[in-house]
């Protein structure tokens, strides 16, 4: 018997990646994030400290994720998009060029930023080994198929990003996670 | 050549359906609807009142859906119902047995429901001629795919209902919508 192996699927919530410069212009000067704590990609970490985002309808504060990044950058939902008042555009993290900006306000101070309000195009980080093992390659788009209680669907356009700094999983926004009504722990079968 | 027919998809935003009683205790005896704008499905429409739904972590004005019906139901998004600190049952509309309730208020007074807060089961309204065309009956669950620029995918789980009364049309909620990437006017294919 074939066992299909199934890859764990993790929901992201809305949040911010702040440049050392916009940290600092948020929280002060030689400001350093508090690891509050470690994510599933290495080196990853949810952070003690929130930044307001400001978009035309409305403000809502997200947490930060570190450490540092060379860009700024605001992940969030379709929803939340719709909500603050602000253009998301579906994007991979890190390519933010042409994208829209909004206000970032912290305890001690504002920023403006330029570009970087995305919401995440849906993705697998792997480890190389697993990339193996699923049978894809580096930046191949796949399908994923999650089986939920009324509400199954397959996620298309999923794109596998393989590096030996990844752990395997999957990662989606909170649109995606409610509209396949997932729960805490949910794996996907990828079809290809 | 043979073309597949597709199938138009509209998104539902959070809204309220409210029995006679609900409305008079909301509204003031004697109060009736006011038809703000008709809706696809054939003597629905979305009304100028609106009401607040309260949860245990905050609460949002809605939409009031007329004509009136045998039982209020507040419909929401898990996203809406996260945020507000409230339980929504996955649901086709009037099966809210056993869902969770929450508190409406609206100028004239509140009520407090026992039951009827759901997240829509996705589904599709079909005429008979449609059901017919399409090769589907009543009850039956579907698959639709909907292609979008980088947000594709298939929900699976949908339901289709037949009835002479209905114009056929798919209807998802704003996180399956968002999810999808669905834009204003977006069309479905039907897969069995």
């Amino acid at each position: 018997m074939t066992m299909t192996k199934k890859i764990i699927v993790e929901t992201s919530a809305r949040h911010i990646h702040l440049s050392d410069a916009d940290l600092e212009t948020l929280f002060g000067k030689g400001y350093q994030l508090t690891n509050k704590k470690n994510l599933s990609q290495p080196g990853q970490f949810a952070c003690e400290e929130k930044v307001t985002v400001v978009g035309a309808k409305g403000e809502q504060k997200m947490s930060v994720l570190g450490p540092t990044r060379k860009a700024t950058q605001v992940e969030l939902s379709l929803t939340d998009a719709r909500a603050l008042g602000l253009q998301a555009a579906i994007r991979e993290s890190g390519d933010i060029e042409g994208t829209a900006g909004c206000k970032l306000v912290g305890p001690a101070g504002e920023v403006e930023i330029s570009c970087g309000v995305i919401a995440a195009k849906r993705h697998i980080h792997m480890t190389p080994a697993d990339a193996v093992e699923f049978g894809v390659t580096d930046k191949q788009i796949v399908k994923v198929e999650i089986e939920t209680e009324g509400r199954s669907l397959i996620f298309g356009d999923v794109v596998c990003r393989v590096s030996e700094n990844y752990a395997t999983a999957m990662h989606i926004d909170t649109d995606e996670s409610n509209a396949a009504g997932c729960g805490r722990e949910v794996y996907g079968t990828i079809i290809k």
